[in-house]
């Protein structure tokens, strides 16, 4: 038995995205699944999922096509954690990976740290990039209008994954460009164990939206803290949810438990997720959607 | 009635430093008391009392006496977070502040962020002074050894303050300058709100040791979690400390309830820590103290 769902990004996602997001939640969740079904073990699966987010310059908020800071560099936010036995590895404001969610997987294996960030992290990268390979056409239209605009910083499509494997073993891993115009140095809750990416032996959770919001309510681990006390998944979801709008932000999350239950939500406009277990009793077990009807949904 | 708690590291403190400890803590503490008995909110208190450890050279790790990293530089973490408004702000990986704690303390009013990390939160530095300022002799001491031994990074003595202000209002800072030789760029739980630093209406909770076990642990979050649920002081932080030690780690924390009452513990060999209290009802209002027994203590 196994259970992958992935997210795409809270936020507003206007109909003319909803193709390249709904194909890129399909092929990401497709690999991510086809490795687990061949034995992969639940971050390993999480991993290859979020690498393929983080390549696809078409859709999401993540590596290639992360949004761009205020002055115009892409600093990535990124972390990991397996559940079984609560290794994590993150890192923060790294402009010269390729794939931070894997610089991040090496910071838990290769050093003795959880967190490396800015410049620490880049020196990190064994195989460093020039910054600009990260913009793609569609972030760099962005970046020239919010400049028009002086806008605020604004959300967009971070992207996340949680599994739970043929062992019941549980990951989470999330990756962000962060928000379009950020200052620099800006770490939202991505790469923070237990605010945006959380996992241990009952659930794990990977979130997406106003990241400070998410940082004040803790919000991964407050969820994973009620579900293992004893809280119905249905109830922690909602309850993570209003928090983040009681900190003065919106966006939503996705969780799977150590029983391959599904749980996800949002109460931004919209968010882009897909699924697919072979839980024998899960209804709809494979979907790629980009979600219109804020909610809260358990499988 | 208010209520002032600090820590300044858990670890092994040698008989030699126990002085300079006492002093220090003594004169932080009394200098957080006094503001609150002079009308200052509880974030303010803390930032008096963390400021003056962060200047204090001859004790503590944070600010100048910080611990250098791996390539001599002294980088530093520190976090605030006011539980009335569940306010935050973080800085991770800073080198050119005098005191972090108060540029953190400036991301949370002047910046649309919660965290700002290495370059981009130097460059917010206000009077931004260079790095060696922040070395004394004892850290140029310890970093010669350190460097002789090829060791791995090692913990010394964090920083930082629990308050709750006469309104009962509740605050909670903390201030690190790492792991000696730790890595560019690490940054550990002091600045990651959840995992070292952490207030909300109930309870706020400033945790030291190593860092690492406290982020997989989320240390503070779970606490305040457990504290709210209804779990009572002595439990929680009993059950906080023991999760650190799941995770691979030691150290300590303190925090204070919205009632004022104390509530502090660690389980490394020694702990630096003092409270001040009006309370009627608390005995041993006052204390200064480097702990030699482990173990878990609520007033």
């Amino acid at each position: 038995m196994a259970t992958l769902l992935i997210h795409g990004g809270a936020g507003t996602i206007i109909e003319a995205d909803r193709a390249a997001y709904e194909a890129g939640l399909s092929e990401a969740r497709d690999a991510g699944f086809r490795a687990l079904q061949g034995g992969a073990d639940a971050l390993s699966a999480a991993l290859i999922a979020v690498s393929l987010m983080e390549d696809n310059a078409d859709a999401f908020n993540a590596g290639t096509g992360g949004s761009p800071n205020r002055d115009g560099v892409v600093e990535c936010d990124a972390a990991v954690m397996s559940g079984w036995d609560g290794l994590a590895g993150a890192v923060g404001a790294v402009t010269r990976a390729k794939n931070p969610v894997q610089l991040a997987d090496r910071v838990r294996r290769d050093s003795p740290h959880v967190m490396l960030v800015g410049a620490g992290a880049d020196a990190f990268v064994g195989d460093p990039i020039d910054n600009t390979e990260l913009l793609t056409p569609r972030t760099r239209a962005a970046f020239g209008a919010w400049e028009r605009d002086k806008g605020e910083p604004a959300n967009s499509a971070t992207v996340g994954v949680v599994v739970c494997d043929a062992e019941g073993k549980l990951a989470a891993a999330t990756s962000t460009g962060g928000m379009l115009g950020k200052w620099p140095g800006r770490v939202g809750d991505t790469p923070l164990i237990g605010a945006g990416t959380y996992a241990d032996r009952s659930v794990a959770v990977s979130c997406t939206g106003k990241g400070e919001a998410f940082i004040r309510a803790v919000t991964a681990k407050a969820l994973a803290e009620r579900f293992r006390a004893g809280g119905d998944l249905q109830g922690v979801v909602a309850k993570a949810l209003e928090e983040v709008i009681h900190f003065g932000g919106n966006g939503g999350l996705i969780c799977v438990t150590h029983e391959g239950r599904i749980g996800f939500g949002f109460n931004s406009l919209n968010m882009a997720y897909a699924w697919k277990t072979d839980r024998a009793d899960a209804e709809r077990a494979e979907a790629a959607e980009v979600g219109l009807e804020p909610g809260i949904y358990t499988i």
